[in-house]
């Protein structure tokens, strides 16, 4: 978050990820890791070391599957039945953005296109799109 | 994050965290975990029942773990020497916030009462400050 | 699996799991695990000693959280398009038993009463069968 | 588990595997994770890209990990004494099958070889035997 | 590392305990966990605070399992077929070992008294012995 | 540790590690990891088997990970205020010997030249002196 933002940010924001559950939840968590792994393809674009490539392909498959997993705690613990009633595209939504961190054709594990790491934040972004319309409305 | 801050946040944000390193670090990741515990701690007191205060316990431990990780992450791979000459109390800051995410007296492991929970949100606020004086002047 | 229906199975029955993707998928994972979460819950019925229970509570909490993993594995890394046209419960499906395994009302890790861990091996039960149809007509 | 052997499954047959202990062990969790050793060996072998290897021998490495977790899990918290008195080739076949998923000359961690991943399986195939022998016993 | 690289190998060599295999072992590492274990349990008995059993008990629970972790890890990829050859007792003392670290009867995931700490302590000393026997040997 | 070595270690020698917290520290959990990554690094020198390569950097991340966990407990854990007064040097050689097993400039994670994993086994020598100290002080 920049600096800026940090000013303008309401008090109120905070909401819940631990499975107590706590009531803290934040799309930022699954964003966070997507950058990285957007990050990563760039530094393997950037240097044809083939060490330096294994480090890469090593830790961008660590942070494709933090944000799967920041995103199915969303899917699962977030959200409840009457989301899915207002926002019929959730389900689909959501798978299509874990398939997008994983190891299928164009997921950002088997891909070192930053593309496919774009894709994946495109897709985050809507999610964080609509948590926060929910937010809002709660 | 709330929608407002959302709609100011610039697209240049992110920093960097994997230790690629990728470039991309966010005290976000400690704030968002810091808000579960202090959201389990409150809880914990609204709640007698003692299966559910054992999970309570159970999974603050872990929270607070994340916390110190996340702090520890940017004390060793994102401040550089610079930062440390610039910001002299920033090691000792680092080590108390590390700590007040513990099992010692007054860290949130021991702790069931949400003022340390709010006590290590405040240090890591204050980090938080640090860090993006740094990214602006870089 | 019992022995009689070991001599019985198949030898082509392996599928896909890991995210390279290896192909090969069981949900016979997420049900024995849930097969542990029923019987930590029978013995905490059956021990009143807290230190037990607390003990039952953390292992029923981890056993949980293995049991909504591997369904959000089947969930994201199996199940294709063409799946989701022809079973189009099976998002909802999926989304009440990762659900049923989790921290909220009349989830397994907030619940100590078995009938809760009979009702998520149902629904596993409930996404083996059509696991399997899809793999007969693969 | 194919379709045909779930319906003659006998329903009694969940065991133990945590170590409340809650009773429920299932060699099927080391058989799975090494199915998926030998189908990622099958696929390193017809993909030359350097990429995909490294990701192959990576996710091998954590496949071959959980074999060997499961199988030590079996070793030290199902089987008793009198287990090892009736069958005292137990101590050896464990040792010999974790031994076959790890790093050493011919575990399926230093090897890219299916054939390694098939010798894995037939021990497991030999563990497996034995252990639904003893359930058949008690 | 073959039979035959260990006859050659400089005496003073740290020892080795990754899968690489990287060839350093320790069974110093089992031992500082049970001490942490044997820790736990006389703070326990010190310490009548529910809260702080609980957490005791989840904490101890990790460490007997880090215990069980590195023992299984020195008996797979430490010794070898000559080491079980001249010490036939190896593979029961390893057993053992790994019960009493574990949640059956006397195991001190089960219990808090400090002399199945003290009792776990015995036999990593016993294993420990014979390890440095095995190295002086080669 | 060597044979010789364990012959005139003290017998007082354990310490305390867990965040209960237990009172058990040892660095020599630090040390036998980064002994682990100096092995790691000189195989790697050793063998030029691009497959061979791919796993001894994953495993050197793995086990450069360990040690910067354990240097950080002791940081934050073993080492209270008026250690740090006494030995104001000691945050700084934190931070270093974390960043020397890191993945930055000269870092055990991204260098395979054993220079570099003992220099990293020189700062741990370096703490571990301070360390005993404090435990001879205390």
């Amino acid at each position: 978050m920049s600096f800026l933002s940090r000013l303008v940010r309401p008090s109120l924001e905070a909401t819940a990820h631990c499975d107590l559950p706590c009531g803290v939840y934040d799309p930022a968590q699954a964003r966070i890791e997507a950058e990285s792994v957007k990050a990563i393809q760039e530094k393997y674009q950037g240097n044809e070391d083939p060490d330096f490539r294994s480090r890469a392909i090593e830790i961008k498959e660590q942070r494709s599957e933090l944000v799967k997993h920041h995103l199915w705690v969303l899917w699962t613990d977030y959200f409840k039945p009457p989301h899915f009633e207002k926002y019929p595209e959730l389900h689909e939504l959501f798978n299509k953005a874990t398939k997008a961190a994983g190891g299928g054709a164009g997921g950002t594990k088997s891909s070192n296109d930053p593309a496919t790491g774009q894709a994946l934040l495109d897709q985050i972004a809507e999610i964080d799109r609509i948590f926060w319309e929910t937010k809002q409305a709660a």
